[in-house]
């Protein structure tokens, strides 16, 4: 059994018809596993819905106690990519014996054009693999907690040396 | 770097639409990689463009010899999924000391409700990591190469065990 | 009110993940009209859901009378492109006083890439504006039941002169 | 031939991946046409790249001078929602003998979910039929420009009595 833990972040942002503006709303991933046709072993939970500019300190907490005090030795967190690293950093200090892949887009996924559902693909299969530890897991490749940067003005990931 | 070898199958089946049936173009796989902002290293190989029940000894031996004589160590191949499973048993005899991860779709590519991206991610990310050998990635589960079977009435992939 | 009649055709195919084969299930109208935010007051009836090379002279007096007897003045028939010249004709033969306009897709509604929803949006606005008669309404331009014809070779509708 | 004046609106909204959040880049209008397969005879021009709130009089000036002065008689205009209707009435003031119909969207183009290209089928063709005069084409219903207003709750065009 895989836990996925939510938080938010352009993976989950739509689009508010009425207001004109992104907004967060329910989240997207059951619709994401169903287009996959995903038969891995699921147990998703909503924590937050924010973007991660203001995930704060507390929420950081939040996920880390969730993370801990599941019964799932696998989990995947999808979280904003711009404080990803931080978060990371949080759960492998507060996290132990277990292998937790953090991941976004860089695209929301209610726009055909997102990156969604190849980086949930890519989760999803590295939690099953990887050894206990936390990773960052992005556009075709993946970073230990510590060893992985957002280069905020190309929104890549780079590996830090 | 990794290897993609294409073969055709649902993956890359387009709609022709003077002649109203499914046929095949080009591979949508560089498409799929720029949608995923895939920043793996590849290199992308079409040996053939055919359905995987059309598949001929042949073409599986043309398969497990251009995977002996490439390069490269991680190798993903996109595969029609009637006979994923025939092609694998091929590449374990054929082929040592590689990690080589086929992968496929339920669903073409160029629907919208494709399963091919999420299974994409999986395989991308599955190559990284996994110990030489062959292997199936569907649907967010993966399988050694003789411990699967396709259930042809559910279209699900199964353990064998 | 607006009256559509479903009758299958290219729009309406979808794809059977288990025989790998295009197919009929159910309409995709009220999904498309839910997707053009529809504000257009309709009733939809599927009256058959077949490829249009295979439709009958029965078919097409079934579709005759069903336009006949509904009492609608404004009517949208989804259909297959590769006969729609003749039903449309069988149309102007049979059905006096009302505005009928055909339209169909050369690619799938379920195809990302189809061209469904633009001939949709012109037929409903079309059949609200035209005088009573027959037409196609296709990728842009309409024309009347006689003055028509598509081009196997291209797949487009022409103006016959 | 009919023009396109192009002024953004949602229609053209994207999304910006490094800022994580919604701006103005080229006009989709060419993709949309090529996806609808659109074979009527357009000219396309960009005269503004913007949100419809932020329209000044100074850019519905160059609005109705621009339809004043092209050659063709039939202009679709895609527009923001919010000050559609202004816009309609500048140009009911200021152009004479030509047919005129404004369109947008309620969901950004860019997003899979959007209602843009069913407008554009029904804006393209309501541009052919209807006698000169403003309209405003959406979601399926079009009204004069003088009878209608936009809901600002419900994001609904409704018709004024």
């Amino acid at each position: 059994m895989i836990r996925i833990f939510i938080t938010g972040g352009t993976f989950d942002k739509t689009y508010d018809e009425i207001r004109g503006q992104l907004t967060f709303g329910d989240t997207h991933l059951p619709e994401m596993l169903r287009l996959g046709r995903s038969r891995a072993d699921v147990a998703i939970r909503t924590l937050m819905m924010i973007d991660s500019l203001e995930m704060t300190g507390a929420d950081r907490e939040a996920i880390v106690r969730n993370c801990q005090q599941c019964d799932e030795r696998c989990i995947v967190i999808t979280h904003g990519t711009d404080t990803m690293v931080e978060t990371a950093a949080a759960l492998a200090r507060g996290v132990a014996g277990k292998t937790i892949v953090l991941t976004g887009a860089m695209i929301p996924y209610a726009f055909g054009s997102s990156d969604g559902l190849f980086n949930l693909g890519s989760a999803l299969s590295l939690v099953q693999v990887l050894k206990p530890g936390v990773y960052i897991a992005m556009n075709g490749r993946h970073f230990e907690w510590d060893k992985v940067r957002k280069n905020r003005e190309t929104g890549v990931f780079e590996a830090v040396i």
